[in-house]
C-alpha cells in the first residue's frame, strides 16, 4: 500500500470501524448494523480528533466522556474502544453478544473498559450525560481556580431519533439548559429512519427549534460523512461554554450496505451477501472478517500516545496543584477515587427517645451532619425540596453557583434518577435524587439501570404510605415497598424511625452501591439506643427488637413497626410470647448467613407481618401458614390516621392474626 | 342586591368558584387553594361560554372533554362541577378529602360525576387529553360523513409548570403535533411558581417556542382575569381545526389572597385570617363559609338548560342519522355504550397442537381476528410495530387518515399507555399501546392510572423474559411480571402458548377492565385442545393441565409451561405423582373460592414454581417450604435458549427441586 493522504487515512480507519462493527454482528448473527454504518464518521472523529482520554489509563478523572445513548449500536463502541486501544481485545469483538463476553448487545459500564454508563433504554444515556456534566462542572467549581484547571473536560453524546422523541430527553435538555451545561455536546444521528418506518410516522417535530427553545446551541450538518464540517460544528460547540450544544448530524442509516437508508438495515445482521457487498462498496476484501489494516490501526492507536502526553501534562498540572493547594488536591484525591474519610461514621447523629420524628425530617438532619463531613455528597429533588427535606442548609444552590450542593431538578423524576446515575459514573460525588414515593414510578426504568450498573446512587423517596392521607389514591403508594424490592442489585431501606434512618444512610454510604430510601410523612416514636441495638441490626438488614418467646414472629418495616411492638407487649399479656423483628432492608437481610436469616425466622415459628403497603413481598417469610396484613387495594383520600385505621393498619389486627397462626 | 351587569356577574360567579374552593380546602385543613384562586376565570370561561355539555346528561357521548392535568387544583374542579349543576352536591364538598366521599384529593373519574379522567401525577392528563383528542377524531372519522357530525366535540385542559416540566407532557405534545388534533386545546396556567419557588429555579425554556416546534398554535395571555382576552384565545384556538393549541395565560397563584404570587399559597390551606382576607378581597362576607349568591348560581347554572337544548338538537340529528345510515347508527350506539356485540367470542381463533408458535404472533393473529367483529379495537406500538406485532393488517395508519386503526405512537411508552386511558376514558373504543416488556418500566405509572380509573385499556407487552436473548440485560425483564402483578386492580396475563394467547385476549376483552398481557418473542409449544380445557382455564386464572396424583404442584406461567409439563411426566416415572398446574392471571385466580383455590394449591402439598423471572410473586403459593425457581439477577447477553439454561430454567432443576420437596 502506497503512502496514504490524510483523507485517505480517515477514510480506511473510519471504514475499518464500519466493517468491523459490521462482522460482530454478522458473526453474532444478532445486533445493529445500521446505526454503526451512519455513525462511524462520528466517532471517528470524535476520538481521534476531539476527545482528551487515555485508553491505557481509561479512568483518568479529568478525561473527556463518551456516552452512546442509542446503545443498540453498540458494535460501534466495542470497535471504537478497541480500535483507540482500550483494554478490549478483537476476541472479545468476536465474542460480541455471547455469553461471558466483555461486548454485551447494550454497553456496560461495568463490564467493559472505556463503556462510561450503561445504556440501551432510550434516552437515558442523554440524561445520564446531563449527569455527568453537572458533575464536571460541580467539581469544576469546587477543585479549580485562577491558576489550575484540574477539572475540565467535555462531555460528548451520540444519540438517535429514539432518545430524542423519549420524554426523559425533554427532562434532561431543559435541565441542562437550565444550568448552563456549555461543556455538553450532543450528536444527533438524524437519519430519518426508525423502527417501525420513516420517522414522519410519528415524529415530525422540529428539533432544531425544540431545542433552542431549551436554550441549547443548535448546529446542523447535512452530510454525516463530510469530517470538515463535522469537525467545524464540534469546535463551535466547543466554542460556547455556556449553552449546551445539539449538533443534528444527517447520516444515511446502513451506509454503504445494499439496504442503506431503510428500517431493514436498522436492527438486523446485514447477510452474507450484504455484508459482502458493504465490504465491496468499502473496498475492502469480502472474504475476510474482523480486518484491521495496518494504517488504520497506526492511526486509531496514535491515541494511546496523544492519550499518555494529556495525563503526563495534567499529572504535572496536578502535582503543582497538589503544591499549593495540598488539601484541596488530598480531598480531589479521595473523592476521585471513592474513598470515604476516615470516621466520616462518627458524623451519623442519634437521636433521643423522647421525641418523635418524621423520618423525613430525621433524613434532612442525617444529610446535613453527613454533609460536613462529605463534601461530595450533593443532589436535590424533583421540585419537592421542602416536602422530601433533602437540602443542605449550608451551602448553595447548583444554578447560581456551580459549588452549590443543592440541585433543583424541577418536576422532571426520570430525567432526575439518570442524571443522578450519570454524576455517579463520572465519579468524585456521592449524587442523590428525591422525590414522593409514588413518583417512583415515574423513574422506575432510572434505578433499574442504576441498580445494573453498580451506581452510587442515592435514591431518596417521602410520603412512603397510605399515612400521607389526603393526597389520596394518585399519590399514596401502595404496591411500591414490593415493586422496588423485587429489582435486582438495588438495596432497599424503609427506616422505622428516626436511628433507624440515620443508620440507613449510614450503611448506604458504606455500601457504595445503588440504593433507596422510603421514609415517612408522618412522626413516627423513636427507637431507644439504650435499649435496641440499631445501627448493628440495620447493617444486618433484620433484627430482633424484643423477643419475648418463640411462639410467633412479628415483623415490620418503617411506620407499622410500632404497632408490631406494641402487639408483642398485648400478647404477652395474653401468654403468647412472641419476638418481634424490625425489616428495614430485605436486600441487606438476603445477603446474612443461613443461620442468622434461620434465627430471625426460624423454621415452625409462624409469622405474622404488617406493613401499610401490598404484601406481595413478605411471603416468603410468611408462607403459606402465616398472615401477611397489608393493603392489596388503593388507598383513599382522608387523614392519614384514618385511612391506616380504616384499611386495618392496626395493633389490634396484629394481635388476633398472631393469636390465630399460633392457634394452628 | 340590584340588577348586575354582565361584568359584574361574571366577577361574582368567579369569586363564588374561587372562595368555594377556599373553603373546600380550609374545612379539610389540607389542599391546594393556589391554583383555584389563580385560574377559576379559565374554567368559569370554558364550562359557561365555550363547552358543549348537559350536567344532567354528563356522560352524553359527543360532550366536549374538560381535563384538569394539574390535578390537585381539584377543588376547583369541584367547585366549577357543583356551580355548572353536575350530580355533586355541596354536600360533598363539604367533605372535600374525608373518608368516603366523592371529593378526593385528587380528581378521579370512577368516583365523581362530570370527571373525565383521573389525574393528578403531573402531566399525565395532558397525555389522557391527547387520547381523548385521538379518539374524537378517529371516531368522528368513521360515522361522520358530509351531512351529519355525531362526533364533533373539543378536549380542553387545564395544565400547570409541573405538568411541563415531566417528560410525558413532551412525548404527548409532539405526538399531537404529529397527529394534528386540532380540536385539542391546553390552557396552561403559566404563574411562574412551582413548589420550591420561582419556576426560574429550574425552568427557564421557552415553552412558546417549544410548542410551535411541536407544531402547534400557541397563543399567550397576559392577564388570567381578563375574560375579554380569554375569550379571544379560546376562540381563536378552535378555529385552528389543523393544529392542536396552547394558550399561555399568565396568572396569579393564590390571586386574592395575602400571599398571592408566592409558593406558600400553592399547597396549603389558606388559614383563618388568609380566608378571612381572601373574602374580604372578594367582596364576600368573611363569617360566611361555602357562600353561593343566588344571582351566581343562576347565572352557572344557565349550563343545565343551555345542555339539555344541546343534547336534544344531537339528538335530533342523530334520530335522522339513524334513518339514513342504521347499520353505523347501531354501531356508534353500541361502541359508546361499551357493549360487545353478540357472538364476538366467536371470533377467538384456536390454534392445532402441531406448530409451536411465538406468543406475541398468535397474539398478532388474535388480533387481527377479534378486529374483525371489534371495530372499536384500536392501537399501536412505540415504534415497535414489528416487534409487538400488534397491526391491523386490513386497516389503514390513523396519522394518514383518522379512519385507521392503527396508531404509531412513536418511541413514546409513557405518553402511549396515558393516551390510551385517555381514549378508554373518551369511550367507543377499545385502545391499546405495546413495547417491550421491560420497557413497562417507562409507562408503569400510567399502568397504575389505568388501574385506578377502571379504564378499558390494554396493555401489550412483548419480549418478555431473558428467552429474548442477546439484547442483554438492558432490555431483558426479570422483575416486571412480579412488579405489574403487584397492582391493584388491573389484571395479568402470561399466557403460556397459542391458544393461552387467544383465551387471554376473550378473558380481556369480556372482563373490560385494564390488563397487560406479557408475551414470548420465541416460539412455544401449543397446548391440545383436545386434551386440556385452556379457555375454561385461563378464565379462572390458574388451572390444571396434568394431574398424576398430589406429591407435589408444579406450577408455571408462560413460555416455562412446557418444563413442567416435561417434568411432571419424568417425575411420574420415577415414581413422583404432580399435578401440572398453568397459572396465566394470578389476580383472575385470587378473585376465585376459596375452595377453587384449594384445589388447585391444597394445603399439605408442597408446591415448586418455575419463571424465567424474579421470584417474589410466587411465594404465596410456594409458601416456605416449596421452591420458587426463578431468575433473582440481571440477565445476561447470550443466545435465548443458552441464557435461560445458564440461569436453571430447566426442566432438570424442576425435578430436583420436586424430589427435594416431597423428600420433606
Amino acid at each position: 500500500m502506497s503512502e496514504l493522504s490524510q483523507q485517505e487515512l480517515d477514510q480506511l480507519s473510519i471504514n475499518t470501524l464500519r466493517l468491523l462493527a459490521v462482522d460482530q454482528v454478522e458473526k453474532a448473527n444478532s445486533g445493529h448494523p445500521g446505526a454503526p454504518l451512519g455513525c462511524a464518521p462520528i466517532t471517528y472523529t470524535l476520538f481521534h480528533k476531539f476527545m482528551k482520554y487515555s485508553p491505557t489509563n481509561s479512568l483518568w478523572s479529568d478525561r473527556d466522556r463518551f456516552v452512546l445513548s442509542n446503545g443498540h449500536a453498540s458494535a460501534l463502541l466495542y470497535g471504537t474502544l478497541h480500535l483507540a486501544g482500550f483494554n478490549l481485545p478483537l476476541e472479545e469483538l468476536k465474542q460480541f453478544r455471547q455469553w461471558g463476553s466483555i461486548t454485551p448487545g447494550h454497553p456496560e459500564s461495568h463490564e467493559t473498559d472505556g463503556v462510561e454508563v450503561t445504556t440501551g433504554p432510550l434516552g437515558q444515556g442523554f440524561a445520564e450525560a446531563v449527569g455527568l456534566a453537572i458533575a464536571e462542572k460541580h467539581l469544576g467549581a469546587q477543585f479549580n481556580n485562577d491558576k489550575f484547571k484540574i477539572v475540565d473536560h467535555y462531555t460528548y453524546v451520540l444519540c438517535g431519533d429514539g432518545c430524542l422523541m423519549e420524554g426523559i430527553s425533554h427532562e434532561a435538555a431543559s435541565l441542562a439548559g437550565t444550568l448552563q451545561l456549555g461543556k455538553l455536546i450532543v450528536l444527533y444521528d438524524d437519519n430519518l429512519i426508525s423502527l417501525d418506518g420513516p420517522t414522519d410516522l410519528s415524529y415530525t417535530e422540529d428539533v432544531t427549534k425544540r431545542f433552542e427553545a431549551y436554550d441549547w446551541q443548535v448546529q446542523y450538518v447535512g452530510d454525516g460523512n463530510d469530517l470538515t464540517e463535522l469537525t467545524k460544528a464540534i469546535e463551535a460547540a466547543k466554542a460556547e461554554h455556556t449553552k449546551p450544544s445539539l449538533i443534528r448530524v444527517r447520516t444515511v442509516i446502513g451506509y454503504g450496505a445494499p439496504k442503506a437508508g431503510t428500517k431493514s438495515v436498522h436492527g438486523e445482521p446485514l447477510g452474507k451477501d450484504g455484508t459482502k457487498a458493504a465490504k465491496e462498496f468499502f473496498g475492502f476484501d469480502p472474504e475476510k472478517s474482523f480486518e484491521i489494516p495496518e494504517p488504520a490501526l497506526k492511526n486509531w492507536r496514535e491515541a494511546v500516545t496523544k492519550g499518555e502526553k494529556a495525563i503526563a501534562d495534567w499529572h504535572e498540572r496536578f502535582d503543582a496543584y497538589k503544591k499549593e493547594f495540598p488539601e484541596l488536591a488530598a480531598q480531589y484525591e479521595r473523592v476521585s477515587s471513592e474513598k470515604l474519610p476516615e470516621g466520616w461514621e462518627k458524623a451519623l447523629p442519634t437521636f433521643p427517645v423522647e421525641k418523635a420524628v418524621a423520618t423525613r425530617n430525621a433524613g434532612q438532619i442525617v444529610l446535613n451532619k453527613l454533609g460536613e463531613v462529605l463534601p461530595e455528597l450533593a443532589g436535590g429533588a424533583a421540585d419537592l425540596t421542602s416536602s422530601t427535606k433533602t437540602i443542605f442548609k449550608d451551602s448553595g444552590n447548583f444554578h447560581l453557583d456551580a459549588k452549590g450542593r443543592n440541585i433543583f431538578f424541577g418536576v422532571r423524576e426520570f430525567g432526575m434518577m439518570a442524571a443522578v446515575n450519570g454524576m455517579s459514573a463520572h465519579g468524585g460525588v456521592i449524587p442523590f435524587g428525591s422525590t414522593f414515593f409514588t413518583f417512583s414510578d415515574y423513574c422506575r426504568s432510572a434505578l433499574r439501570m442504576g441498580a445494573l450498573q453498580h451506581s452510587r446512587s442515592l435514591y431518596i423517596f417521602t410520603h412512603d404510605s397510605v399515612g400521607l392521607g389526603e393526597d389520596g389514591p394518585t399519590h399514596q403508594p401502595v404496591e411500591h415497598l414490593s415493586s422496588l424490592r423485587v429489582i435486582p442489585e438495588l438495596t432497599d431501606f424503609r427506616p422505622a424511625d428516626a436511628n433507624e434512618t440515620s443508620a440507613a444512610w449510614g450503611a448506604a454510604i458504606e455500601r457504595g452501591g445503588p440504593a433507596w430510601m422510603a421514609l415517612s410523612r408522618q412522626d413516627l416514636p423513636t427507637l431507644d439506643l439504650n435499649k435496641y441495638k440499631v445501627f448493628e441490626g440495620v447493617k444486618k438488614g433484620a433484627y430482633i427488637l424484643d423477643e419475648y418467646g418463640k411462639d410467633v414472629v412479628l415483623v415490620s418495616t418503617g411506620s407499622e413497626l410500632q404497632l408490631v411492638m406494641k402487639a408483642g407487649e398485648e400478647l404477652k399479656a395474653a401468654g403468647i410470647n412472641a419476638t418481634v423483628v424490625s425489616m428495614p432492608s430485605f436486600k441487606i437481610f438476603e445477603e446474612q448467613s443461613p443461620e442468622y436469616k434461620e434465627s430471625i425466622f426460624p423454621k415452625g415459628v409462624p409469622v405474622v407481618s404488617i406493613e401499610a403497603a401490598a404484601t406481595m413481598s413478605w411471603y416468603k417469610y410468611v408462607g403459606r401458614d402465616g398472615i401477611a396484613i397489608g393493603i392489596d387495594r388503593f388507598g383513599a383520600s382522608a387523614p392519614g390516621p384514618l385511612v391506616l385505621e380504616k384499611l386495618g393498619i392496626t395493633v389490634a389486627n396484629v394481635v388476633e392474626s398472631a393469636k390465630k397462626v399460633v392457634k394452628k
